[in-house]
C-alpha cells in the first residue's frame, strides 16, 4: 500500500512537470521539448535536401534516433501521469504525439526497398510533430473562437467560389482550348481557382482576346469578392472583442477554467458567478 | 371527379417529397438528386480529359444518358406538381433544370460533324447542372444579402478600377511598345487589371526602367485600393449582424416564411408578431 | 435688348439641356455623350491593334473627327451657357473637355514623320476622354469621401511600404547579386514591391536558399499588412456610415447643394434647417 | 562662466535648430536635412546601376564624400547639443545616424580588394539612412499603436500561416517530388508560402493532377484566412479610433507633449486637465 502511495505521489510529480507550466522544473522540461520539436523539424526538413543528407547522414540518423527515444519517453509519462490514459491516447495530441515517434521504429523494420515510396512517405509523418507546438499556443484563443463562430459562412463562400470557378473554368476551356494550355475542363477550373484567388502562377495564361476579357473578369471578381471573407471575420471578431475586452483570456477563480463565451455570468463547468470587472 | 381528387392527392404527395425537406422521403429524394448533380458534374469533367475519353468513352455516354432521364423526370414532376407551372418553367430553377436536360437530346439529332464547334458548346451547357446545387443553399442568407446591399458601391469601385486601369495600361503601352510584350492597349489594359487585381501572371511584364516604376505605383495602388471592397462588405455586414444577432436565420412561427430584416417586429408577410428573444 | 433677352432665354435653354437631368432633352443629351465617349474610348483602343488598324484605318479616321467635333460642339456650348466662362475653362472638367478635341486637331497640323513619338503620345491623350464619365458618377460619393479622410493614413502606410522595400531591395541584391536576376538595386526594389503587394510576376525569383527564406519573410509581411490600408478604410467607412444612412446622397432642399457631412442639421452652403427623417 | 554660459546658449541655439520645427531655421534645417537624405539614397541606387556606375562614378563618390561630411556634422551636433549623449547614442536613432557616416570613412581604409565582399555589404548599409526619415513621421501614430496592440494575435497568425505551409509544403514535396521542380521540402515550404500568400511566382508549378487539386485547396486557404489579419486590425483600429475621433494627434495646451490615450482627461505627462471639444 506504501508502495502504491509512493507511486501516486510519483505520479502528482510527473504530471505537475510535464502539464504544470508554474513550477520550474514543469518550465524546463517545456522549453527543453519545445527546443526538441523545433531541431526535430529542421532534421526532417533538411534531409531532404539531397547535398546535406549525403553530407550528413550518419548525424541525421542519429539525432532521429535521440529524437525519436525523448519523444517515446514523454509519450509513455503522459500516459502514466494522466488519470484516464485511454481518453489521452486517443485525443488530438494522444495521437500527434505518437505519430511522433512511431515512423522511425517501423522504418527499423521495413527496410524491403520495395516498399520504398510508402516508407518514404511514413518516414515523412515525422513532419506532423509541429502540431506538438500548437499546445504552447492554447485553444482558449479568441482568433479561432472566431474563427470556428463564422465556419459555417465561410463554408457558403468557399462553395460559391467553387461554383463560380467550375463554371468559368469550363467557359474559359471552351473559348481557348487545349492548344493554349487550357487541355481539359479539371485544369481550366485549377486555373480558374488560380486566378481567382489572385495567386497567378503564369504557367497558363489565356491567348486569344476573347480569353484575356474574361480573364480580366474572373479577376476584378476575385479583387472583389475577397472582401467577403475578411467582412465576416471582422465582423465576428469584432463583435467578440467588442462586448468585455477585459474579460479576454480570463478565467474562472473557482474552477480554473476558460471562460469562452464573453458574455458569460456563470462558469460553464462549475456554475460559479463571475465577477463583472 | 373522384380519379381528379386522386390526381390531386397524388400531385400533393409528389410536391411534398421534391419541395419538402422535413418528410424521410423529401429527404432521401434531396439526397438522391443531390449525388446525382454532384456525379454528373464529375462526368463532365472527366470526359474533357482526353486519356479518360479514350477508355471510358462508352461508361460516360451511358451515364450521361441515366442523368438525363433522371433529370428529366424530375423536370416533369415539378412541372405536374407545382401550382402555377408557368412561373416554375420561366424562373432560373426552371431554366437551369431544362438547361440540364436538353444538351444530351439535343446531340442524338446533331450528329452532322459540321457543327462540332457548337455541338461541344452545348455538351459543356451541362456544367451549368451545377447551379441546381444553389437550392440547396438557401437565398436567405446574409451573405448575399450583404452583397446585395453594397452592389451599387461595388459598382462603382468595379467602375474605377477600369478607369483606372485603361487611363494606365494606356500610358503603359505607350511607355513600353510593342516590342516588350505590349501589344497594343487592349492588351496593356489586360495587363494593367492583372497587375492591379495582384494577380501578376508574369506573361507579359515590363522592361524599361520607367515601365517599371510605372508598375510599381499600379501594384501600390492595387494594394491598397483592395480595401475598399473590404471596406464596404465589413461594414455592411457588420451592421447588418449587430442588430439582432439572435434572430438570424429565423422565421415566422405563424407562416414559416423567412425573416429578411434584421430589426423586423412583425413578420413582413402575414404581419405575426415576432418574439424578441 | 430684345435680342440679348433673346440670346440669355436660349442660354439657359441650353444651359438645361448641357446641366440638367430632369427634362427629357438632357437626358436625351446625357446619353448620347455618354454614348460618343464609350464609341470613343473603343475606337482609340482598336486603332491600337495592328490587324484592326490596317483593315480599318479610314474607317477610324473618319469617326475619330466626327467624336473630335461633336465634342467640339460640346465644348463650345457649354462655355457659352455657364455663367463663369473661365473658372469652367480652368476646372478639372474643363481641361477634360479640351483635352478630349485638341489632339486631332494637332494631329492635322504635325505631319511631320520625325515627331512620330511624340505624335503618338498626342493621339493616345485621347483616352482621357473616359475621365468624362466620372461626371455621371457623382462627387459626393460616400466611398470618395472615406477614401479622402483615410488619405493621410493611407499615406503613411505607403511610405512604409516604400521604407521596407528599399531596406529589403538592397539586402535581396546584396544576397541573391546580378547573377540571379537581380541587377541592381532598384532593380531589386522593383522585385520586392512586386512581393510585398502578392502580384509576384516571377519574372525574377530568388535562387539562392537565404535567398528564398528573405523572399519568404517579404511575402509574410506583405500578406500581413495589407490588412493595415483595410482596417483603415474599414473603419473610416463604417464610421461615416453608422451615423445616419438615410441622409446618403441627399441635397439641401433650399439650394440644393450636396449634404457633405452625415451628422449635419443645417445646409452647410445656405443655412437651411435639414429635416430628419 | 561666461564662456560656459556662452556655450549653453550656443547650445540651446543648436539644440532649437535641429530638434525645434517651429522656428524658420528650425524648418529650413528639416528640409535640407530631408534633401540630403533622399538624394543620399538616390545616388546609393543608381551606384548599383552597372551603366551609370561606369559613367558617373566620379560625379557619385563626391556626392557620398559631400553627404557623409554633412551626416557627421549633423551627428556630432546631436550629441552636443543634447543633455544626454549617451542616452541619444545608443538610441535608436543614434545607431542610424551613426550607421549613416561610418561606411564611406571605413572605405577609405579597406582598399584591399580581398574583403570585396564585406566591403560591398558595408557600403550599401548607407542604405539604411532611409531610416532616417521616420523622424519625421512621429511614432505617436495611431497606425503603429493599432499595429502593436494587435502584435501578439498577429504572431500567432503568422505561426499558424508556418504549420500550416510545413505541413502543406511536406505532403506537396511527396506528391510531386524532385522531377517536378520540388526539390526538397524546404524549396517546397517556400512555394507552399509562395502560394498561400497568393504572391504565386510561377517559378515552380505542380505538374501532377494530385499535386494541382491540393495547390487549389491551399490557395482556398490563403485566399480565406488573408481576413484573419484584416479583422484583427479593422476590430483593434476601430476601438482606437471610435472612441474619441476628434482628439486625434492633439497634444496638451500645458506641456505640448501628444495624447496617446484616446479616452484620456487629463494629460498623462503633466496632468494638465483636457477639454472636452
Amino acid at each position: 500500500m506504501e508502495k502504491s502511495s509512493n507511486f501516486s505521489k510519483w505520479r502528482a510529480k510527473i504530471h505537475e512537470v510535464i502539464y504544470g507550466t508554474h513550477t520550474r522544473t514543469g518550465k524546463l522540461f517545456d522549453i527543453v521539448l519545445l527546443m526538441a520539436i523545433i531541431y526535430s523539424i529542421i532534421i526532417v526538413m533538411l534531409e531532404s535536401v539531397e547535398s546535406f543528407d549525403n553530407k550528413y547522414h550518419n548525424f541525421f540518423n542519429i539525432s532521429e534516433w535521440v529524437i525519436t527515444i525523448l519523444f517515446t519517453i514523454e509519450y509513455i509519462l503522459r500516459i502514466v501521469s494522466v488519470k484516464k490514459p485511454k481518453k489521452y491516447i486517443l485525443s488530438f495530441y494522444g495521437i500527434v504525439d505518437l505519430l511522433s515517434t512511431l515512423p522511425k521504429y517501423i522504418s527499423f523494420f521495413i527496410l524491403d526497398t520495395q516498399f520504398l515510396a510508402v516508407f518514404r512517405a511514413l518516414r515523412l509523418l515525422r513532419i506532423f510533430r509541429i502540431l506538438k507546438l500548437i499546445r504552447y499556443v492554447g485553444e482558449s484563443n479568441k482568433l479561432i473562437r472566431a474563427l470556428r463562430n463564422s465556419r459555417s459562412k465561410i463554408f457558403i463562400f468557399i462553395f460559391f467560389v467553387f461554383i463560380i470557378s467550375i463554371i468559368l473554368g469550363t467557359v474559359m476551356y471552351l473559348i481557348e482550348g487545349p492548344d493554349n494550355g487550357f487541355k481539359s475542363i479539371p485544369q481550366s477550373i485549377y486555373w480558374c481557382i488560380v486566378t481567382l484567388t489572385t495567386v497567378g502562377f503564369g504557367d497558363i495564361t489565356p491567348q486569344t482576346a476573347v480569353g484575356q476579357i474574361l480573364a480580366t473578369i474572373i479577376m476584378i471578381i476575385g479583387y472583389g469578392i475577397i472582401a467577403v471573407p475578411t467582412g465576416i471575420v471582422s465582423a465576428e471578431y469584432a463583435s467578440t472583442r467588442g462586448k468585455s475586452p477585459n474579460k479576454e483570456n480570463s478565467s474562472c477563480a473557482n474552477c480554473g477554467s476558460d471562460i469562452i463565451m464573453e458574455d458569460a455570468s456563470y462558469c460553464r463547468k462549475c456554475g460559479h458567478k463571475l465577477n463583472d470587472e
